[in-house]
């Protein structure tokens, strides 16, 4: 078993084409063998917003701190602390920093599936 | 997409053997058709806990709020809110509420996987 803060994981700025302001942690990933599924951390600052695309794959996000705005291919929606968000594959989405502190979001995704094993 | 606080989930007691003052709530499963893997809540008073078990399959978990003691097969790990932790496929476990208000967390686990398809 391994316990430790969100903050005792590296953090590191979020380079993909469309994202500002936004930083990752890892929290589990390849390092514990995680087959199945990722576990990462996303803080987005004031104004700042993850990319707008789509992909093969989910997401399962549990907001943390702060609050924004989804876009989603039924438009608009409002989060904040407390809210399950779940963006089914291929669907587009970007999340936008929309409040006046840092918004803070866990999001999960699929690790690939080797069904060869 | 779906956005919904989490207590516009539905909350049961956890009727495992074993458990004591333990509740849960599906945030994203079979619901959703989450395929790869399943969030859920769990809230345990004060004194309370999950079962000591283990199981062939990993928990990933974000401590929401409280405090509690995690007994572990390398000893007993105490942890609070803003702790994830991990625990691989296999390993005993149990999450037992020490603190005086609520514990909250978020439990993800595999969902079964078809390789037929």
């Amino acid at each position: 078993m391994k316990v430790q803060p969100i903050e005792a994981h590296e953090q590191n700025p979020v380079q993909m084409d469309g994202a500002s302001g936004a930083k990752m942690r890892m929290l589990i990933g390849p390092a514990e063998q995680a087959k199945n599924f990722h576990m990462r951390h996303f803080s987005v600052e004031p104004g700042g917003y993850t990319p707008h695309h789509q992909h093969d794959y989910e997401h399962e996000i549990v907001v943390l701190k702060g609050s924004g705005v989804a876009k989603s291919e039924q438009g608009d929606r409002e989060f904040s602390a407390g809210d399950i968000i779940w963006v089914p594959a291929n669907e587009m989405h970007q999340f936008q920093n929309t409040g006046g502190d840092a918004l803070e979001f866990i999001c999960l995704i699929p690790a690939p599936m080797d069904c060869s094993k």
